[in-house]
């Protein structure tokens, strides 16, 4: 390919609506530059999508671009963190206009709907990949880390749990499948409001990307202690209800894409928590012993693969 | 491949012995958490290097690595920024126990020597391709930018041109090449301590990756002014001078992957500048008249193409 056509490259990325005041210097030097407050750290992660691995290769430009700001948003709402600015690396075949038109439109509609600026980056030419990094920032010293669970606390999670992993069966078997179960696939809700709600407040938090009993495993390990999982208490759509029918629990525990927080905290703190209509479950009890048990409203535990849903990857460095 | 094998990967990158005092939070939650001192502003830069574009596939893979920091710092060296935390996109067709170890140390090795701390990333599988973004720092208000060069002003190169171009030339026509070229291109060295030595100093900076008429061209552009370049000034090694033979300078001039710095600067501060035994060459004048006119000592001008050297790579979103 030549070169002219990878220069067009970028005017898709210079026309980003929003413009952050703290944006000393953005895309076109040899790195931007940026200003935090005093008092305030800096929170930085960064997800990759490979097609084919994170996402079929049917999928939509535009989808592809917003699932990229929501799982790295998502990795910043466990955190805590209100999200600024983010760098683009963009690995592509060729420079199909259509493409990036549509994937630059998906990447910053949720940008922009979380104010979150493209501060630079790089265009390559190569197999499709894509990563972002995305910088946010906490009040010093108040993010929500994995490793501060306390035994008696209450596991919460976010939403519901196993739609996306059941849209992801139904693309990939080629059945037929709803468009609220596909949204929650491609256009994953990242909980960014909730996780600042829950700063000073939760007693651990993180996301739930790689399914409930991998993330919320994170959490356990990280503290030291285990937990009583209720399943007659997991949040299902009707869709997952059904599949489940009381027997096959594995969406959604092991399912991931789902992006809703997983978070623990003290009852009595739970009880005063005002999150702004999110709708919020308690699942389960952390406790001393390590494990964690999944029981049956009568009581009977059900025995469950420790695995969550891999969609193919590798555990990340941050997740 | 399975997820096994990927668990280990992060052993590889949980072994760096920098241990930075303002990484609050590393490696191992969904993000990391840094924290600057009042006054400094964050400088960010994200490079990417893909296999078969980037490198040639036979590449070691310790080369790789060092050359992934390398192309980094060079950019933060470019800000005059002092460099601090990385975050790493590694995308892997398969988890080669042998291949990460060598990578890491070379990563490392870098880092190490400026005190860069790996704080997160990604892994996962695919083609592979490699992506950093760097973290640095200046004090407020004091970046090197590329858009501040001034009529007169000296154009100023470090070290030497030309060198990992015909490296370059050398291993893809399989031409017997001596260690010091193959350094140059494997193991460029980042003008980091330059770089800062320079803030406040030079009207204006950028670092060479894509040649000398590209990279001035976007100090140049961004400045709205032009150049007079000195062929005969060019600093050149042996080797590069032999090509070149005072008939061909595309080496010196379109080569790109030097990593030198290129700056513009007043005549007086030049005169004042003390920079700690690191080589720099006055090769031109800043001008009113857009354009760079490549002139011999004879005073004849010589016709360039503006385009730098390719290897490849598409224009990066911030160079």
């Amino acid at each position: 390919m030549a070169c002219s056509e990878f220069s067009l490259i970028s005017q898709y990325f210079n026309r980003q609506s929003t413009s952050r005041d703290d944006v000393k210097l953005g895309i076109g030097d040899d790195a931007a530059v940026l200003e935090l407050a005093t008092n305030e750290q800096l929170v930085v992660t960064t997800d990759t999508l490979v097609e084919g691995v994170h996402f079929p290769k049917a999928t939509e430009p535009f989808d592809i671009g917003y699932k990229l700001m929501a799982v790295n948003l998502s990795d910043l709402a466990a955190m805590g963190a209100e999200p600024r600015w983010a760098s683009l690396a963009l690995t592509l075949p060729n420079a199909n206009e259509d493409w990036l038109e549509q994937f630059s439109a998906g990447l910053f509609e949720l940008a922009n709907q979380y104010s979150v600026q493209l501060i630079g980056g790089d265009t390559t030419r190569g197999p499709l990949t894509l990563s972002l990094t995305l910088h946010g920032v906490v009040a010093s010293g108040t993010c929500l880390q994995r490793n501060g669970a306390q035994v008696g606390d209450a596991i919460v999670v976010s939403g519901q749990l196993g739609d996306a992993g059941l849209a992801l069966q139904h693309v990939l078997t080629n059945k037929k499948t709803t468009a609220t179960l596909l949204t929650r696939l491609n256009r994953p809700s990242p909980r960014v409001e909730l996780g600042q709600c829950l700063v000073s407040q939760a007693s651990a938090a993180v996301d739930i990307s790689d399914g409930l009993i991998a993330d919320l495993g994170h959490i356990l390990n990280q503290s030291q202690l285990g937990a009583d999982l209720y399943l007659d208490k997991l949040p299902l759509s009707d869709e997952v209800r059904a599949v489940v029918d009381g027997v096959d629990w594995s969406l959604p525990l092991t399912a991931g894409d789902d992006y809703e927080l997983c978070f623990t905290i003290a009852e009595s703190t739970l009880a005063r928590l005002v999150t702004d209509g999110i709708e919020l479950t308690r699942i389960g009890t952390v406790t001393e012993d390590a494990g964690i048990r999944c029981l049956l409203a009568n009581g009977e535990q059900v025995m469950m693969s420790e695995q969550g849903y891999e969609h193919f990857s590798a555990p990340d460095l941050v997740e």
